[in-house]
């Protein structure tokens, strides 16, 4: 058998390629990369756009994973990758303010989307991002990475499974590892919305309700948050409808790594997510007993998660799977952090009504 | 800006390709298509052929990492592709009879070969392999991928950097999932060379010594085992110059996961590399505590370990790093292990020189 | 030498035994059990008397611990106790709304004294017991035993001496292990005060601050409980003077053990005091990886804690140490805990002045 | 009901006493001030006499314990005491080389006998022992403490249980925490005896037979030890007759604190001791995460399990337990472990045969 003959035979199993789902990503800041890095990743993905107004730093980025043909279009060429009919879906991680309005043209256009959260800038433009989505019949992911992580996916589905029992607390645990010093702290959006929505969303998903009352307090340590009247520590308390109490505690500062938790406890048991290390070496001295650090941020902490629910949105568009994040979690999710926020601000205990 | 004008910017950039290394995949075995997913997820290398008999196997092998394009041929085929120049590597992943001849044709055609362990079917023919790579001045990488873990090299690193003071004893544990009611039981190799050679070489890269005495003893539970006249459990026992001792432990079986560890015992204190969990969920009920069980075999526990080592070939290659296995270190293994296995066959105790 | 040398040589020795601290025990219901046990166990204790209606029962405990040749003695027995000079301290275990007066009785006796938390129902009366301390210039030690745990007792240590930096947030757990099905769920005491107080201590301790805001919630699982107006699953939320916040949080069941944490999170670290397992067995089979159940409740888990603290009386009597935990310690804990009960039960958000 | 009426009541239950063990301790040294520890704290024991030499450590030993009223002994007194019918038991803790003369003697004198391992200075001198225990129907305890232990003790009986079905290989780890520069290094007792024998019992205990082959190695890192013709570091390797392998590893120092490890592998899982530390804080900051020290030697380490050993006798004594360490256990531990010596020094494969 000569080698042109194997290739000619090739031809035939390359139809396989058609099963690639094409992508367009816009959008390649500091969530975007790490969702480039899924697709490039991913062995059924074909990226056939990347949407960016830095072109410098978007041909960086294509070429860190190697992936230097992709088109690169600024804004103004939106309307081709839009028109484009090989384009299934389309990965939005342009900045918040812009959601609604990337997520319904695509949706408009005929595209799946998969939305960095929050869908849209408050729980009432997320609805109508939604509301368009159902009218196009198309589904639009919000992106809630710890849904798909290897260890709170499962906590997520066995709880809910009832092998906890009744659920009575749920505790998450979010502290990011931002440098107190770091000269940007005054441009950054609120604590609650940018750090609580992943895991208000963990709870609502481990119980299976959403929360008919929330406080939260916080405290602004470092001077720039101050100003910005915003917190740098802070907690959201929910109450469920079934009595059931949560705690999301958050953390913009935390020098120890990625600290990322999650811990639920019901009247038959309870389910913890406890943290990953840098490795599984354990050093012994007269000093004691050390492990590594904590992973050091959410690239290397959730690589598996976004690699997850990237391959989920893949298998949504390929019909193999069922869209597992619905509108209501995705807009309940920011109702609650919007009310969280003023009670903590506001010093009040605040009703939600669903 | 116009589509086709970041298009044709995208062409300079796209030079950036040529950064590639291309390969040639020899065998897609258990083995070989672990390396193959290493290899698809490596951003910088293009698989030009994958060479083996079985083109059924070697078709949904590249389907199932998204490679389709790469030409598949059979061992009559080799010689086009040892000519073709623009092959810059070749990866070994043939029966292990077959390695001392593919090596050496791969090195005399000028390629860069990276090999399963172990390098030939015994101490002298792999000796014989380093001599033509030596000749060629073409690197030959041994494929001891447990060098290149996130756990277990830093272990080899720190206790070389002196971290524990003089090293007293090591201990290694290789415990195979093997199920005892596999068919195939008494088709396998030596439980010697086919499993105790990555750990004798760890054990040797921690303490930087080769072993002047070595002992060994065994059992094979599994009747298939005992009639091939092998073990399914055995351990190996060496000593070095310094008067360090070290145990290697290895067994065909373990029903909880793939369990692999490496301790490593100094005056000044103890490195220890513990097992992998499938996630980190831990759940408390009325009966205890549990976790998850370990990591099910090798593609899973050793993933990063042995993306880690194809990054490290395309990285010689490249002459980014200098090849970090020695001729010396691949064929003491070899030679170690037929001690080892010739001791607890004879049960006596072998001295070894060097 | 003769036997008989050698005894009356021991005589100047055995002169020792006047070192021994003379106690009485009052109450050995539930927690009077546990201390007499550290009476026993403790070297340097003489306990002449025991004061408790319950003839059987308290025979019985005496006999439990080697203990038989201790007085009995009923309450109309009191005042000869508390007039035999030979007694120098008083461990006060009866039930907690007879502390303010055998408290305040004991003092004015001229014994030193160990109370069982809180030291009186409320904490106008508790400041009162302290101001008869002090007038009488004895000391009174509320029994906070968790201070005195091996793991605890370092964390507020270290915490205090800025290992960790500025205190950003606390997390405690308590969770009992009372049977759901327990008859007497109805005759329980507030599960805040009964619970929490340790806790709130703790955190109090950590940082060494007092709450200006305090609110909590909770909910009845327990119909029994609901009944009754109280809770068996709580939080208390405190917020200090520097911002620092702390989540206690309290459950009546447990069913996987005594689950008992604390968690300090300061800028430059945390400090996180984990669970105690009935043993250090490991066990890893086909379903996972287990390790035993948490100790059953607090007589094991706390069995050092209350020896300890124990000790720590006798050597305060004893002139040794100081005492550790003072007046404004033991009465602002119950303040603490009477505002988040408050706050739980009305749904507001209580400012506390110091 | 006066106080004195209480008092007469409790006659009665004071004969309660009578129900206590009367014990005598001969030696006080390292190991005898461990177990008067466990006596002092035993409710049951009444110890009469403190047999030692020493006078001066004697007396501030039963002074460290609250126990200054025990009669202490020099050896010519000890016939009084063996006379004494009162005394129902002796733990013997005077030097190895004495205690076949002391067990032989207490036993002949009608006395229960507790001895510190090895029951005597050699396999067969201790099988006299036991001889002499057998003719006069009297218990003699090896103590053999780390079968009492609360992690070992159920590794031992889940192992014969079952549990993890046919045993494959027994592994333990001995590390003492010896220093270095101890002057007195070059005075210290054969390496395999003095830390192996407690290792050998606990694995064959844990698979219920005596091993048929053993081989060993060790090396002197420290100079005295060298000159002594002894080992530091060493390890024996036993050989089962049902196949299972174990090997033993000892060491005199280790500067981590007390690691005392067990593990046993079955076909159908894995039994594991992990190690005790201090305490259990984790401490988390820009360094790692660190756990405090293992604790430091045998007295904290195997506290609960001297103690256990020590109530085992008492209850044996009283007829409520039946000895559960052996002859042949205790025998046939000292056979193997010089068989294992011998093996280490003379680089051979010894077979036994039982």
């Amino acid at each position: 058998m000569s080698l042109n003959r194997i290739s000619d035979e090739m031809a035939t199993v390359n139809s396989g390629v058609s099963e690639k789902v094409t992508l367009a990503l816009f959008g390649v800041g500091r969530i975007g990369s790490v969702h480039l890095k899924s697709i490039a990743r991913h062995l059924r993905i074909h990226l056939k756009y990347l949407v960016e107004e830095a072109v410098d730093i978007a041909k960086k980025a294509l070429n860190d994973v190697g992936l230097e043909h992709v088109s690169i279009v600024n804004f103004k060429g939106v309307s081709q990758v839009l028109e484009d009919k090989s384009v299934q879906g389309v990965v939005v991680c342009t900045p918040t303010s812009t959601h609604q309005k990337v997520v319904t043209q695509a949706l408009r256009a005929g595209k799946a989307v998969f939305c960095e959260k929050p869908v849209a800038h408050n729980s009432e433009a997320a609805d109508e991002c939604y509301k368009v989505a159902e009218e196009c019949k198309l589904p639009l992911l919000c992106a809630f990475h710890k849904r798909f992580d290897p260890t709170f996916g499962p906590i997520i589905k066995r709880s809910r499974d009832g092998e906890i029992g009744q659920i009575r607390y749920i505790k998450t645990t979010l502290r990011d590892t931002m440098d107190p010093s770091f000269p940007g702290l005054s441009t950054l959006g609120g604590c609650f919305l940018d750090l609580a929505l992943h895991d208000v969303d963990l709870a609502c998903a481990c119980i299976g309700e959403f929360p008919t009352t929330v406080s939260g307090d916080g405290h602004a340590f470092a001077k720039d948050i101050e100003k910005n009247k915003d917190f740098d520590q802070a907690i959201a308390n929910l109450k469920f409808p079934s009595g059931a109490l949560a705690t999301i505690e958050m953390s913009r500062f935390c020098n120890y790594g990625y600290d990322q938790r999650l811990e639920v406890f019901g009247i038959e048991g309870m389910l913890s997510g406890s943290n990953v290390h840098d490795n599984h070496v354990v050093a012994f001295n007269s000093s004691g007993t050390s492990q590594p650090k904590l992973q050091a941020s959410f690239p290397e902490r959730y690589l598996e998660s976004y690699y997850n629910e990237m391959d989920h949105f893949v298998k949504v568009i390929q019909g193999k799977e069922k869209l597992c994040i619905s509108r209501i979690d995705a807009v309940a999710a920011i109702k609650i952090v919007e009310a969280c926020e003023k009670a903590a601000k506001t010093k009040t205990i605040i009703d939600l009504t669903w």
